[in-house]
């Protein structure tokens, strides 16, 4: 490990994506990126009583096709990082309960994926792991009951509102490999950008998004063209475009290879998903599924991820707090 | 670092724990422990107008004291790990955005604080940090009333209940520096025992607790008296026993140095407390307050302390799910 500038990592032993898997729900089988997808369900239950159950189903089968395709015995696994939106983050642990691995529980709403990616490679890169795995998940119902309001209401939803991700991606991290690699990370701060709307969150992430895009080009010295591609977690439409006016006005263009994982996995037209999607199950999936085939496809040769989290619940929202966001950034370069 | 056994770690740089800070609630002043505690509070809202904005308010100054005993300039802090028990984590997210850090959310239920330095501990040891700040709160208005029932109903509470704990407690740890030291930890598994009843915590992580004190043990290979006392975080009287009756019947006797934060932090008879405390502020105000100063005083120069979470939810207990736990380990000595 090498610190660079203030803030940002660049690790000595490179950590190898040994493998990834995805499992979706109906809406995202309906999205543009479903051929990307391990497996997309057929409806939001998948044979559970409860949306709760089927997001804990979700994590826990896609962990073990995660498993499974990197071809690492269970008992071989040193950690297992992960976490959701759920209160108390029930879908990770009951879904993770039988895995018999250390589980190390992260929350960093929707920036958990590369939460845990950052932290396993902590640990890899910093001898305490040979193979780690990392989830993340969120479910479309468990989340509109538990954030907004009972699906049953119909409610109306705000334009600006963005669509939470029915799926799971898990990633196996390992200190031997071909790669992809994890190069290098820039940990995010919490910025609070005054923003209260919760059916807005584009806009509230966005902030803590500029901060670690920032903090990573000044810390590792590289420009946006460093990278075949950036991708954002769920800034949706609106705070993709927030994004790049913010980076814009810091002097950093990063309009002709960026995108948002919640912009690319529905489609805005034709879904009726306003401003994109979102939840931890959004980055999770579009990189297990999409970003890391064509990083194997060499499609992409480097790539930066940054995860986006807006740290509120739904008592805070009605106690009017404003709603702070987080942003998790790491380097896969080939 | 050393790997030992299966899945234990001896740290190569011993980490040094360079300063605590605790601020409790007023049931807790008029515990038995209130004399090691920097700061009593004298009601459960210190002026503010919500007891989620209490918590977050505690979490916040008691991160500020912790930080400012250790000497360390806050922009000189590398990462903050942090978790607590309401939804979504938002006691540390919003106690904790003024801090300037980058931010490592982690979610362990009551077992967070124990969580957050065996993290810290691995950044610290493998280079990736010099000095971290580890915090975990919990507040006993703000969990009655997300876990259990409105505390204006004024419900009757069976004897194995336990009373959640208002405070939060935080540990500064640092690369250099003279001790006490963290020097070795057991991380914790998931551990379903079955148990149903959210009102018996104690009996539902007690497994867990179980399962990593005897996996540290073999992993060790140590025995309960190489420690001048062993702590759990909050089985209470009631969890407390079992796990007495479970390593006894793993062959392990640890009825002698053994006693537990939720034991000590309340005085049952006169209380009226119950099974006795819990919560992630229980572990974190009991060692940050008490067990640090017995460790500066050389009271005890071996201590293995072990917080242990119950992973669950209101949804989860109300559709009839069980209660899987989770317990992680760290040896503190001189």
């Amino acid at each position: 490990m090498k610190k660079v500038g203030n803030q940002s990592y660049m690790l000595e032993n490179p950590v190898n994506i040994a493998a990834t898997a995805s499992i979706v729900g109906p809406k995202e089988k309906g999205g543009p990126l479903h051929q990307f997808f391990d497996q997309c369900l057929e409806d939001e239950f998948w044979g559970e009583k409860s949306w709760e159950s089927a997001e804990s189903k979700i994590v826990k089968e896609t962990v073990n096709m995660a498993i499974s395709k990197s071809g690492i015995a269970a008992r071989d696994f040193d950690f297992c990082f992960a976490g959701d939106l759920l209160n108390q983050c029930i879908a990770s642990s009951f879904g993770l309960r039988e895995t018999n691995i250390p589980f190390i529980g992260l929350f960093g709403a929707c920036s958990t994926f590369v939460e845990s990616m950052l932290v396993a490679s902590s640990f890899i890169d910093g001898g305490f792991a040979t193979n780690c795995v990392c989830a993340a998940s969120s479910h479309f119902c468990s989340a509109e009951k538990q954030f907004r309001f009972p699906l049953e209401l119909g409610n109306q939803r705000p334009q600006s509102s963005q669509w939470t991700v029915t799926g799971s991606g898990s990633a196996i991290l390992t200190k031997d490999g071909t790669g992809p690699f994890i190069t290098s990370f820039t940990p995010g701060k919490i910025v609070d950008m005054g923003i209260k709307d919760a059916n807005n969150m584009g806009a509230a992430m966005a902030g803590a998004a500029e901060d670690t895009l920032i903090r990573h080009f000044k810390d590792t010295g590289r420009n946006p063209s460093y990278y075949d591609a950036i991708f954002t977690g769920d800034l949706g439409h609106i705070g993709k475009d927030i994004l790049i006016d913010l980076a814009s006005s810091k002097g950093y263009n990063i309009k002709s290879n960026y995108n948002d994982c919640g912009v690319l996995i529905f489609d805005k037209d034709k879904q009726d998903t306003h401003s994109g999607g979102s939840g931890c199950g959004c980055i999770a999936t579009v990189f297990s599924g999409y970003i890391y085939k064509m990083l194997q496809e060499k499609q992409y040769k480097k790539v930066l991820l940054m995860a986006t989290g807006a740290l509120m619940n739904s008592t805070s929202s009605q106690q009017g707090e404003s709603i702070p966001g987080i942003a998790h950034a790491i380097s896969i370069e080939l």
